[in-house]
């Protein structure tokens, strides 16, 4: 069994594992470093009520004198993909700002509702926002970061200005219906969930943001057509690999480092990719897996028994085979895009990064 | 005591009360025949499972088998004057119907997340969404419209499309201030709630949409900025005054014809217009209402002391007298905008009917 999709990972970038990890926290440093003034500004914009809800969220106070002042906040991994746009077509890097902001408020708009809907109440060891600050405020807070991501983008001083509006609204559209899907699923049996069904929602819920993130500093620089679709195909790949990553670290990863109880997926019902293999996999153990995972949530007593039969079934390994694929897809799709040889060399330290995380 | 806003508002309008009742449904049927093909179209681009939600909160079917198919809808007054907007300038009707789908999608987002923020259960005598369908689907279906509503506006095929996106996002933004600081007037005092302060949250909460409906017509049209923004203003004094009568209604309406039980934003701690003017008055009533009406919610048992301290400081009249204001501010703007005499009559017959709605 593979420790991370490390193995796979190096040999499609051609790169030692782990070689490009200064590399790869130097970007997502980068990026949060060129994007947090602009996202600063944007999140200090809204009503005072539910500025302190967001700043709350999103690490940068406690929300309270009692709470941590400060918190490990998120990796900030699209501000970084935003980055890499700009760099990729050589537009200049004020475009990242705006266009990591945009990204970056819909993804924490999408944490702040996932973490209402699901009914989750920490958050990297913290009070999620709905429950420190209650469900109106959470529920108003996220409607307005994403009104404050399109009025960023909108309001962007770039030629393209209104076709990177266009990406993004499409983006979010996107990413609420794969959301949709996500939940829709939650009521299925796990074996009557295809891998291109789960792959669509994927795509939907985790790759159309990180394509947007992935294209929209070269939209805001009217790159050619084909580039910006090389850098949406690679994103959106990324975020599919991305997606199931997340899946592989809900079963087997460390709670304490992704702030998650391991089981927790399982237990409500989500249709994570090494389920949906095992479950469909011809066996007596999927067999029994499938019996096990029907349409109603699992009871918590089972999950030790979901496990073992994902090991016996090969569920985590065939997960990360279709995560690899993904993420060679990714490569593929940059190669196609004539990066600059030091900023495709920045992507692969990017890609390599992701896959190698463990929270 | 006067019953409605009528004879204030009759006097405003230089007309007799009631006397353009048969011309303000013949509008509202009007607005709701252009826009609900596209609006229908809009949710038809949703993820099944939250169009599912949205068609039921709009009223166009009863979520399944056993509940009602067809429910009183809202009564679509925002496509109304999406409508008179471009009828004030002479655009195409077919500017309205973008108009005011972009503007009631909006509408229906708020709807749908202040029933969640609220804990309301019940709308138009049937189950909210999120108690039929559940906080999580609930929740996102209001992030779909949002972004439906963008799309929409930002979409139309219109020389003023890019300026209606920007009147669009600035009153979503406004819109979303504005309840937010509903919600923390609920934490406040009443008697610490001024009217300016009243005002400055309805127009946010309220009157931003409607200005923005009221004008959007007309930006899609290019009409000059002077006309857009008599236009602009007029919606958002009949705004406020809309607000200012649902209180009275939430107050002293009928609950059968409201959909809301009487006393609810009593109990809940809403600062509506009338307990703000009441608690606020240099009296033995007004202070005992103050008293009675400090942060936190009050008790039910207390509801029929303070309807009856209410009555005594006349919260109501005082009330219905800012509306006035508010209803007057909005003819002299409209007069400013020098419409044509049938269409400024049209929009005397909105305003007369809004006045006297009973629900």
């Amino acid at each position: 069994m593979t420790d991370t999709l490390a193995g796979g990972v190096g040999v499609w970038c051609g790169g030692e594992p782990g070689s490009g990890d200064g590399e790869f926290q130097g970007l997502l440093r980068a990026g949060t470093g060129i994007v947090e003034p602009v996202l600063r500004e944007a999140v200090g914009r809204l009503h005072g009520s539910l500025a302190s809800v967001c700043r709350y969220h999103l690490g940068w106070d406690g929300g309270d004198s009692r709470a941590p002042a400060v918190v490990r906040a998120g990796k900030r991994v699209r501000p970084a993909l935003a980055l890499l746009s700009v760099r990729a077509v050589g537009a200049p890097e004020g475009y990242a700002a705006v266009a990591g902001t945009a990204v970056e408020l819909v993804h924490q708009l999408s944490l702040l509702h996932d973490d209402i809907m699901d009914g989750d109440t920490e958050r990297r060891g913290r009070p999620t926002a709905w429950a420190r600050f209650g469900t109106g405020a959470a529920v108003l807070a996220g409607d307005a970061l994403v009104v404050q991501a399109v009025a960023t983008i909108f309001h962007a001083r770039a030629p393209g200005a209104s076709a990177a509006t266009e990406e993004l609204i499409s983006a979010v559209e996107q990413m609420v219906a794969g959301q949709a899907e996500d939940l829709a699923l939650e009521h299925r049996c796990a074996h009557e969930v295809s891998v291109p069904g789960y792959v669509r929602m994927a795509r939907g819920k985790t790759g159309a943001l990180f394509g947007c993130a992935a294209a929209l500093g070269a939209v805001l620089a009217q790159a050619p057509p084909t580039v910006v679709r090389a850098l949406r195909g690679a994103g959106s790949d990324l975020g599919v690999a991305f997606q199931i990553l997340d899946d592989v670290l809900g079963l087997w990863g460390d709670g304490a480092l992704t702030g998650k109880p391991v089981g927790t997926d399982l237990v409500r019902g989500k249709k994570t990719l090494p389920l949906v293999l095992a479950a469909g996999s011809d066996s007596a153990d999927g067999r029994r897996l499938a019996a096990l995972l029907g349409p109603a949530p699992l009871p918590s007593a089972q999950v030790p028994e979901v496990m073992g039969l994902l090991e016996a079934t090969r569920g985590r390994e065939r997960a990360e085979e279709v995560a690899a694929r993904h993420v060679a897809s990714a490569v593929a799709a940059l190669d196609a895009a004539e990066l600059p040889a030091d900023v495709r060399q920045q992507w692969h330290s990017l890609i390599d990064g992701l896959s190698q995380r463990r929270s």
